[in-house]
C-alpha cells in the first residue's frame, strides 16, 4: 500500500470494490528489472494488467510486449509501441490471427509443433512478410512455483529441434528457444535445467546447419504475497550463472517476461465486509468473512488456495483468529480460503474495509462479466 | 442440439465462439417443471442465465425469479415481473441492497444468521416497508451433486429456529425454511433428509410460537451433460413422497428454484477447433485439443472437470480417441479435461467446429471481461 494509493482511496465516494494501481511502483519494477538482467530485453506479458496507462508508461520506459491475442497487441500499439517491440506469445493461435498480427507488423511468434509453424508459414506468404521470427516453447517441469504449471504449453526439447527445422526449412527464421519455469516462482535457480535444454536445442540445431539467436527465460517473477520472496537481483544473478554455465562466452540475446513481478505489488483492491456468522452456536465454529469480492469478481488466482494475498484492515495490531473467507455470490465455489483458513482481526466487522495487496496482476481482466448480476471489478490507475 | 439451433448457425458469420439458446427447450422444460411439482412455486434462479428473452418468456409462463443481486432483480423487473415474484435469495446481501430491493418492492429474503436479519429489520425501518418475509437457510451435505457445495451458505438446523425466532421478535414475517442440496444432483432421493430437518424447525418453531409457512426446496435440478439423469417426474415424486413422509397432511407451501435443470439444455456453445497437437514424438503421447473457448471464456464448470459437457462434431461415428481438452489463453490452468481425458474424433482438425451441449445455464457470465484479450462470450437466444 503506498501513500498515493491511501491517498486516492481516502477520496473515493463510488460503492463496490476496485482496484487501484500505482504508476511510480510499476516504473521502479521496470527499473531493477533492467538493472539485474542489464543485457536482457524486457517484454511486459499484458495479459496481467493491460490498463493503458501502465502499457503507456513502459512502452515510454522502452518496454517491449509479449501479447496473447490480437486484442493485446492493438492495446500495446495505442499505447505506442511498435510492431518489432510487440511478440505473439500465444502457441494457440488462430490462423487469421496470425495474418491479422503479421499485417501489424508483429514478426515475432512462439510455435510449439509444426502444425502452428505451417500457420505462420502460410499466413507470412498471404501477407508477403518477411523475416517473420519464430521462437519454440519447451516443456518445463515448473517445480517451486506457486501457481500450478501444467503441460499445456511446450513439446519435449527434442521435438523442439524439429520443430525449428520445420520452420528453418519453410523459409521463417528460427530464432530461438523459450520456457516457462513456472508464474510465482520462488526458486531463484529454476532456471538453470530449462537453460541446460535451451543449450542443449542451440547445439542441435546448429548441427543441422540451423543457428538460433534467442533464449526467452519466460516470466516466473514473484510478486510479495504473504511470504517474501528473493529481490529480482537475485534472479538476475542466478540466471546470468546459468547463461554462462550453459552457453560459455557464447551467451545469447535473451529476453523476459514479467507480468506478475512487474505489476503485481503496484495494485490494491479495497473490498468491503458484508458479513461475519458463523454456522452453528459451537464455541469451536470457525467464523465466516464475505467480502463483496471473490473468485469470479477479480481474485481467480485463489483457485485451489494457489495465491495467497496479503489482507489489512483497520484493525491489524488486535488480536487475530482464523476464519473461512469467501466472495459474495451465490456460487458455492466462490470462497477463497478455508483449507488454510486466514488470519483477520477478531474485532473485523460488517461495513468495515479491507486492503488486499499484491493484487496488480491477474485481476481485473479475470474479472466475469456479470455473474450473479455484479459488474467486473473497477479499475483504477494513479 | 435442436433444428432451431442448427439452423441458426449455418447462417451464422461472425468470428468466434458463441452461445445459442433455443426459447421452445425453456418453455419445455418449464411446462415439465410446472408438471411435476404442481403445487410448488417456480422461482427460476435467475444467475444460470440471465439473457432477457430468457427472462421475458418465464415472466410470461408465470415463473417466479430468484435473484443473487439488485442488479438481477432490475433484469427481472423489465423483463415483466412484478416484485411479489422476486426473492433477494443470497444470504450475503449490503444493507444499502436490502434497502435498495425494498424500494423496488421485494419482500421475500433470505438468511442464515442474525447479522443478515437485523440488517433486514434496519432497511425495513429505513424504508418503512411492511410484510417483509424471511426465510432461514441451513446447511445440507450436497452428496450426489456433481458442482461442489461447500458450507458457505445456511447454517445448522438448531440455529435456524433462533435465526427465525430473532426475525419473528423484531417484527418480520418468520416465513420458512430453505436449503440447496447441491448443483446437478443426480439422486432423487437428496430432497429426504433436508426436508426432515425442516420439518423439525418448524416443530420446534411451532412450540415458540411462531407459525413458518413456506419450505424452500431450492435448486439441484439437473441438465443432460454426458450421463444420463433422471426425469423432472422422478424428483417431483420423490420430493412429494418426502413432503408426506415428514409433513403428513400440513404439506407447507414450497417453492423450488431451477436454474441449470431451466435452461442448461436450451443451450449450445458452438467453438472452434484452434490446435491440435502432440508434446512429443513418442507414439504413446496424448494428442492435446485447443478450443477458442476455456475456462475463461464461459466454461468455468470444467473447473476440477466437474461438469463434462458432451461436444458434438462433424467426425462423430467415426474413430474416437482420448484427448486432453484446453482453452485458448496464455495461462497454464485453462485446461478443460486432463485429468480424466476426454474422447473426440482421431479426424478433428484444427478449423473444425465442435458443438458443446449442455451449455444453457452458467456459461455467458461467468465468461470473464477481458482475459488475454479475448472478448466475453457471445449469446444469441432464438
Amino acid at each position: 500500500m503506498t501513500e498515493r494509493i491511501r491517498e486516492f482511496l481516502r477520496n473515493r465516494r463510488e460503492d463496490g470494490p476496485c482496484l487501484v494501481v500505482d504508476l511510480d511502483v510499476v516504473r521502479d519494477n521496470y527499473a531493477k528489472f533492467a538493472r539485474a538482467l542489464p543485457d536482457t530485453r524486457v517484454f511486459y506479458a499484458v495479459k496481467a494488467n493491460p490498463a493503458p496507462e501502465v502499457l503507456g508508461l513502459l512502452a515510454k520506459l522502452g518496454s517491449c510486449f509479449d501479447t496473447a491475442s490480437v486484442v493485446e497487441m492493438e492495446l500495446a500499439l495505442a499505447a505506442g509501441a511498435t510492431p518489432d517491440r510487440i511478440s505473439f506469445g500465444n502457441t494457440i493461435k488462430k490462423e487469421r490471427d496470425v495474418v491479422r498480427a503479421l499485417e501489424l507488423g508483429v514478426r515475432l511468434f512462439a510455435v510449439d509443433c509444426e502444425a502452428e509453424v505451417d500457420k505462420i508459414v502460410r499466413a507470412a506468404e498471404a501477407t508477403g512478410s518477411d523475416d517473420v521470427r519464430v521462437f519454440c516453447r519447451i516443456l518445463c517441469d515448473g517445480a517451486g512455483a506457486e501457481w500450478p504449471l501444467s503441460r499445456k504449453f511446450g513439446c519435449a526439447p527434442e521435438m523442439a529441434v524439429e520443430v525449428l527445422e520445420h520452420a528453418w526449412r519453410q523459409g521463417l527464421d528460427a530464432y530461438g528457444v523459450s520456457f516457462h519455469v513456472g508464474s510465482q516462482q520462488r526458486d531463484t535457480e529454476a532456471w538453470d535445467q530449462a537453460l541446460a535444454s535451451a543449450a542443449a536445442i542451440f547445439h542441435d540445431c546448429a548441427e543441422r546447419g540451423i543457428r538460433l539467436s534467442m533464449v526467452n527465460l519466460g516470466g516466473g517473477f514473484p510478486t510479495k504475497y504473504l511470504k517474501s520472496v528473493p529481490a529480482v537481483e537475485a534472479y538476475g544473478q542466478s540466471i546470468f550463472q546459468a547463461l554462462s554455465r550453459h552457453f560459455g562466452n557464447r551467451i545469447p540475446e535473451t529476453i523476459i517476461e514479467p507480468g506478475r513481478g512487474m505489476v503485481g505489488n503496484a495494485g490494491v483492491i479495497e473490498a468491503e465486509v458484508v458479513l461475519v456468522s458463523k454456522k452453528s452456536r459451537d464455541a469451536d465454529e470457525i467464523r465466516w468473512v464475505y467480502l463483496d469480492i471473490g473468485k469470479f469478481g477479480g481474485l481467480a488466482e485463489t483457485m485451489d488456495e494457489s495465491i495467497r494475498y496479503p489482507i489489512r484492515t483497520a484493525h491489524d495490531g488486535g488480536e487475530m483468529a482464523p476464519c473461512v473467507l469467501a466472495g459474495p455470490t451465490c456460487d458455492s465455489a466462490d470462497v477463497l480460503y478455508e483449507k488454510t483458513p486466514y488470519d483477520l482481526p477478531v474485532s473485523l466487522s460488517i461495513g468495515d474495509k479491507v486492503f488486499i495487496e499484491g493484487a496488480g496482476a491477474y485481476t481485473t481482466t479475470y474479472a466475469a462479466v456479470a455473474f450473479n448480476g455484479f459488474p467486473p471489478l473497477k479499475s483504477y490507475v494513479i
